[in-house]
């Protein structure tokens, strides 16, 4: 069965449901995914063209020398946008998209080689060999995120030209870095998780089989040495012999996403225990409070083991996805509800702030502090990407993240529900109708969701005709004291996990889950050197910040310090947190008692949640709050 | 007049005694300078031999298209390491490095153009053209040490063909950048503050005018804009607006040294005043406790204020070469004493460890946290600098570190002591001899300090010709509780700052200063976040650290606490510090009560100095203990 869903694993705990199948209808997600169909994809399109990062295809396609316009891994922004554009096209379909969509198929197709060979910035006319630096050339790369948007076109339409194309894509790289050819890898994953998916969705066992191949040769030398050394590439050790994700975060996680894939499909318990342990590892020891992985701006990396600086963090927009990608695979395959805990925080706290709530301007790094009030930066130029800090910019030199969200914005549904053999679990909570078909007939749900400013999610039954089956809800990790409402009115206090009613449901009958949505505070582990001393406030799944814009006198969020023996208190939608700010002199800060207080001054402060951080005036933010 | 000296000041509060004055008799530093004469010296050689960084200058010589060795600035090496060798063959005239000197020089002119220009990296055949890349191309900087060492050479030899070579480079230099000519700037600022000592040193005013009209351009847009942003080459604001030290250190306090050199000569107060404010603030919000200075591996920066994590502090080794540089130059103009403790701070605690005791491997970065136990680097290969870390490499393909201590070592004798119309000060504390002409007639001192093992510093008058004049004693400020004792024995008790005794001075009399070197606790600013909630040790002006190997069952170092309670207890030349041993599961991070204990163990630790760190098995370390 052909489904609208990125990833679609032939086995494993639970069956995921489609965009076909699971609506959103409304809420904050709602208004995301319409932003994007309406904004953020045409906005990404439009620097597209203005940078011809399009028009590569076009010239290369000529067979002239060319100067080509942007970075080596330019071209897969335009797939990547593509599969945007196809996910939305299959949501709604849009007509003026599906014409856009054919023109850029079109362009695309043009600068393909006879043999299937597909990159703008090798091979060419004046350009260097195909393969000639796997290390940087990021060729395996971009056909990855062709790919994935091949499977989204295929899942959503089904055969077409684009798909074509990566027909011959995917069958040029089992022939040339197959069995008896090129034994290399790509110096940035991604080829693994997208020929595993399209091996899923055309059926075809060889690119499944190009995906073991690629998943096996890391840690194995065969990628050559340069730049930041190995573990940048995550070629230091192989997959299933690390204890850790490490290294640039993208990679790592995009890699780790391919060897759930490649272990699900075959079967391979060992790998797909490896990568469990490496995530969980990854989550206790190197990610930040709001779900952000990578500790460095040097290398966009992991950092150490409880590394995790609130000001250098990393914590890239497209980290965000990629854990996405990751967690939603082990959910797929074990089951278990932490994963979803995972979903929920990255979403609300990385790709919701990521993107403006216009859609058209980004952040690349999502730091938790945020020292300067950053000027905002121009609408009309890109920025560079490392110069990006505390202000969302239109586009980057290096802008892998708004293609990215867009994608994820427009296929988001797909990570809402599942299915298995005893009935349906819902995952993520947002206002939605799901229809699909259990074991024992087809069923309809609409979800109805004010969440997070309530806590509160009805799961009304629209349809039944499967009989008794169950249906699962999560409970997040955070919510200490839910309480579950079964259709028959019964009420019993749920613990965080998976909590689950079964019952031959009767149009109408609603289960209701009560999350405790009060803010609270947070306390970080001991070990976490970056932010001893700290607390933070969380309100179910929204990490939440101080912004200097709310601080009196022109006061900067480093001179606040908050009582931690008072309780956050929530009211009409605010959080407030009583504290103090404080005022001192500058000498050199050592000593026996260094940093004098010349002032001090008792505030209430407003805090907001970490993803509307900038965008007011610009103020200094800081998530971590140090206590008195 | 002309001295043995590396900075000679037309003006300004204090006149600096040469190291033709100066001798260091013994101790720490003066094991540091042997050390550096037999073995540190020899080894730079051996690696600009070995990696043909020497012989680029004969291939250059050549006229023949040549693969060129080594980054761009691959010059300066050879450069600095001349200094090294002229300042010891003038400090102890030794005759094989005198030959090894010559055959350098040859070697460097037969690669000078007619016109003066000299550099192997543009211009050759098959190069691209001089000056076209002023932004990365390093040329004004190599040129910056090939200078400095021919002042070296000048004050301690007079004329020679090395100095020639220079007198050809700084003519060409005016010729092409000065009035009517290129109106810009090298991308790393050290041009400025060699034209200046040359200029001093050869009595040429044009070099002055050269170097005052650098320093005018700064932040005037006459640098490209590209890689990291105009702030990275303090091109962002001119120097005299400028509010604090930003963007890459070594180029920050390079500047920072040339601009003071132009005001002190120039008679510009504003200027001068303008780089005193800068300096002062970058100690209140943007030095580490060693005297680190540089908070970020990105750009090898200064960051933030504030921002200054210890584990990912890159505090290079050339930093706090540039550090002394600065803070000498402000000491001569200003006479103030804390200049002189910023310099002991960074001598001890970063040049110190920044090289091996036996000269043979270095640190280019000094973090105060390291938080993996890393193997010894092979004895044979060059390190990517950017991957060195907890453990000393003999050389780097970024080897500035190396060179830039060789020289700082030989010629260490020139910032101890100082003179002025009343009398003579000594700045640092070591066994010395100095023999200088005060306003009265000659006089000599033997110093004699086994410092700061002990605090005990005595100045024995070894000849006195000039009558009444004031012996000025720094008190540093740490030292609360410091006692004189005159030359008749009165003992009285002294503040942190500036201390004398003036006298009639008979040979023998003695001046004895004892500094309290107990073990201290010390705490940070509470506004630098990342080293909340922690204590570090001081010990005169030794920073301690404790490393894993030190803790009990393989322990690490972020498993310990500390009793901030108890003081830390100093015994037969060790320290040590109650704490525990704490081990904890792994969970998520986050919440109400995160990180639950699993172990606690009560330990007593050993700290040692920072600057010894590295020099036992691998071992984790840090120097901020977070408390109980």
């Amino acid at each position: 069965m052909n489904k609208s869903i990125p990833v679609l694993p032939s086995r494993g705990a639970l069956r995921p449901l489609g965009i076909d199948e699971v609506r959103i209808t409304g809420g904050y997600w709602g208004r995301r995914q319409r932003t994007n169909a309406e904004v953020q994809i045409r906005h990404c399109l439009h620097w597209l063209e203005e940078l011809g990062w399009i028009a590569n295809f076009e010239k290369a396609a000529s067979g002239e020398p060319f100067e080509r316009a942007g970075r080596e891994f330019s071209d897969s922004e335009v797939y990547k946008l593509a599969e945007a554009m196809a996910w939305e096209i299959g949501r709604t379909g849009s007509p003026g998209l599906e014409e856009e969509f054919a023109r850029l198929t079109e362009r695309m197709a043009a600068a393909q080689e006879p043999d299937g060979y597909l990159n703008t910035r090798f091979g060419h006319p004046g350009q260097e060999p195909r393969y000639s630096n796997l290390e940087w050339g990021h060729e395996l790369y971009c056909y990855g995120h062709l790919l994935q948007a091949a499977v989204a076109r295929l899942r959503t339409r089904g055969e077409d030209g684009f798909v074509q194309i990566a027909r011959k894509v995917a069958d040029h790289v089992c022939d040339v870095f197959g069995p008896g050819g090129l034994e290399r890898l790509d110096g940035h994953a991604e080829i693994e998780v997208a020929l595993a998916e399209f091996g899923r969705a055309t059926g075809e066992r060889r690119y499944l089989d190009q995906a073991k191949a690629f998943i096996d040769r890391y840690g194995r030398d065969t990628l050559g040495r340069g730049g930041p050394g190995p573990e940048y590439s995550q070629d230091d050790v192989p997959v299933r012999e690390a204890e850790v994700l490490r290294g640039h975060a993208v990679r790592a996680l995009y890699l780790a996403s391919g060897a759930i894939d490649v272990a699900v499909e075959t079967g391979d318990g060992e790998l797909l225990e490896a990568v469990r342990r490496q995530w969980d590892r990854t989550l206790a020891r190197r990610t930040h409070l709001t779900g952000g992985m990578g500790s460095r701006y040097s290398d966009e990396a992991f950092g150490e083991d409880f590394s995790l600086s609130p000001d250098r963090a990393y914590a890239e927009s497209c980290a965000g996805v990629a854990a996405v990608m990751t967690a939603w695979r082990l959910l797929l395959a074990t089951g278990e509800t932490a994963y979803g805990d995972m979903i929920e925080r990255v979403a609300w706290n990385i790709l919701a702030g990521a993107a403006a709530p216009d859609g058209q301007s980004f952040f690349y790094a999502n730091p938790l502090h945020q020292r300067t009030a950053d000027p905002e930066p121009p609408a009309d130029r890109a920025m560079p990407h490392v110069a990006a800090r505390g202000r969302r910019a239109p586009w980057f030199d290096v802008s892998c993240c708004p293609t990215n969200l867009a994608r994820t914005f427009a296929s988001l549904s797909a990570y809402v529900a599942t299915a298995d053999e005893a009935g349906l679990q819902i995952h993520q909570y947002m206002p939605a109708s799901v229809a699909t078909e259990l074991a024992g007939g087809p069923v309809e749900l609409a979800v109805e969701a004010d969440y997070p400013d309530s806590g509160t999610i009805a799961v009304r039954v629209e349809r039944n005709e499967a009989g008794e089956w169950t249906l699962g809800l999560r409970v997040p990790s955070w919510a200490e004291g839910a309480v579950l409402t079964g259709p028959s009115g019964e009420r019993r206090e749920v613990e965080p996990g998976a909590v689950s009613v079964t019952a031959d449901f009767a149009v109408g009958d609603t289960v209701r889950l009560e999350l405790p949505v009060a803010p609270r505070w947070t306390r970080p582990d001991p070990r976490i050197d970056a932010v001893r001393g700290c607390v933070a406030v969380e309100q179910g799944p929204l990490v939440l910040c101080a912004e200097s814009v709310d601080l009196p006198g022109g006061a900067d969020v480093a001179e606040l310090t908050v009582d931690a023996g008072k309780a956050p208190v929530g009211h009409d939608g605010a959080v407030t947190v009583a504290g103090h700010v404080h005022r001192s002199a500058d000498a050199w800060p050592y000593g026996p008692d260094p940093g004098p207080e010349t002032g001090r001054e008792a505030v209430e402060v407003g805090l907001i949640p970490f993803h509307l951080r900038a965008t007011r005036e610009p103020a200094t933010m800081r998530v971590w709050l140090p206590t008195e």
